[in-house]
């Protein structure tokens, strides 16, 4: 098929289309990028909310309880789950996966697992362009899944405007052993599972940290477990640095859900719309929006430069040629890098391509 | 400190010397690259063993049995934790906590928890640096200890000769639930708390997959779950590829352990010890290495184009320009970069430093 006609078909909201073109964008196959780039202004319109925790937190259960929601308020949703543990990537209990394969008949809803990606523009750049395709296609509503453990992941919950954490009382010391960047990402917190016992321990241990967390300033922790907290809240740190005090400035709520028996969606729901709201107003959407559109640059950037070194075989030939010598001590990767960067920084260049 | 007094505090052995160049490289500050360069050629004696896992697994518990016996057995050795769970980083138990600070103590254990860095070069690279620096001071065995959940961490595990995977009972239907390249990396896998009701059928389960491995070509996946087999076994395919049946194949043996009560740690060093002979033996030490080294030189060359591009304020400011147009959808992300990497490919040269 055409490219003209692959995009015809997706303006005219043909499913198939969809599931194509996504595939092109996710796996970078030739002509991906003519087809982000003729999608890029119709990108901005969706929501996109990611929810993150540890694996067993109850994540998609929520996000099949929320996508029905959004349904029933007839909106259209998209599920990127970047989760290795969740029922859209092939873990988790069977319940779950039955229980989303109904959502997944229904043609409002477009259910996407992300494979990984290699490491230079990685995961987040990928879900971010996926996110941007689901966008263009007229989705209002975005929800993606990652298990919030590694970096790469916490990375892909910061291409989000609302960040859902969802924690379990079983998690134990969980709040203890959650990487520290995930804690600081969340916009709400979502206690699951609140009928078991040690929930009320856990809100207590979550507000007891929010209230420390208010208590901190930007200025004295400018990095936090090598996360940086200015890079996450700029917004906040801008009027930190200018001494204000905003009386909009968002407290993170910590609500409670037993998302198995349905408690508790109305809630988030309510809080998800609160903090978008905030969002607007505050002008944090604006920012955390171009700090995602700048992230976006970068990472083509990167890509392109890796794309145009490393696919002309020339300059792949030419690294194994040093590589005895590098692995022999005698040269150093500084200076074979410097070397390579040096001899073929036309191919960056790219002006074949322009 | 001068940077040759530094240097040579580092050769003299002096452990505040190895510390403060772990920072330097960790961190990337000025004067990493000398350092880095000058160490380069005493790299390649040490043993680099990755213990990966699910949170909980015991991997702390086991990666403190394995620095005590490699004490024991007068070799030095430094510890990589990269798993937020860990210990080390300031998660999981007192117990644990405190039976390292013992370890600690020992002047012949180095200890480094790994903090994040940044998405490009990220984690791997940092902890690929990191060992290096380990290894040039003379460690005899590298412990790198991740979490076996995220990408990164994964990319982490691959920086390792030999890559142990704990697993427990407990983690219920976990050989589900862990991300398809955690099982595909492990050259043995341990089923720790063996004497808890569930192992034996988790060890039945992985031989059974180990099973279904050992039959499925890698001509036939050639990728699984987006991790590319053949890149990580680059001998096996290799030998696939040419229709050979190497009888010196690795199998991974499937060991048992009560870490807690120190059972089971003699079989894991036997075991360590035999794939290290295999990977001698069969050439896939020099080929994990050699692939190392290639990952090292794409690492150096991405952060090199960064940083010239980058930290130059003009390409910074010029950016800044672009977006608002970006944001608007008159101009896309790709054009942006491809103007910029036009403009500015002569910074990505670096000819101001050669």
């Amino acid at each position: 098929m055409s490219s003209e006609r692959l995009l015809a078909d997706f303006d005219a909201g043909k499913p198939a289309a969809l599931a194509r073109v996504v595939s092109i964008v996710e796996n970078h196959r030739d002509g991906f990028e003519p087809i982000l780039a003729s999608l890029h202004g119709r990108t901005g319109r969706a929501r996109r909310i990611g929810l993150t925790g540890p694996p067993g937190a109850g994540k998609s259960t929520i996000t099949a309880l929320l996508v029905k929601r959004f349904r029933d308020a007839g909106l259209r949703v998209g599920v990127i789950a970047v989760d290795p543990t969740s029922p859209f990537t092939g873990g988790a209990l069977l319940g779950d996966r039955v229980r989303m394969e109904n959502v997944a008949l229904d043609p409002g809803v477009f259910i996407r697992s992300m494979a990984t990606r290699g490491s230079l523009g990685g995961l987040a750049a990928a879900t971010r362009e996926v996110a941007d395709v689901l966008d263009a296609f007229g989705f209002d509503r975005l929800l993606i899944e990652t298990v919030g453990v590694g970096q790469s992941e916490l990375d892909v919950a910061r291409t989000a405007d609302s960040t859902l954490l969802v924690l379990v009382p079983e998690s134990g010391d969980s709040i203890q052993t959650l990487k520290a960047g995930v804690m600081e990402i969340a916009d709400v917190f979502v206690v699951n599972k609140a009928d078991r016992p040690g929930a009320d321990r856990l809100r207590n241990d979550v507000e007891l940290m929010l209230g420390l967390r208010k208590g901190v300033s930007f200025g004295n922790v400018p990095t936090h477990h090598g996360v940086d907290l200015k890079r996450m809240n700029p917004a906040r740190a801008a009027r930190e640095a200018a001494g204000e005090q905003n009386p909009s400035e968002w407290t993170p709520p910590v609500l409670s859900a037993v998302a198995v028996k349905q408690e508790g969606i109305d809630t988030i729901l309510a809080a998800l719309d609160r903090h978008f709201a905030y969002l607007e107003r505050s002008g944090t959407l604006r920012t955390r929006r171009r700090e995602r559109m700048r992230e976006r640059v970068r990472d083509v950037v990167a890509q392109k430069v890796s794309d145009r070194l490393w696919k002309d075989q020339r300059t792949v030939a030419w690294l194994e040629e040093q590589l005895p010598a590098v692995e022999d001590g005698r040269v150093t990767p500084f200076a074979v890098a410097d070397r390579l960067l040096r001899e073929r920084a036309e191919l960056v260049r790219g002006d074949e391509k322009t």
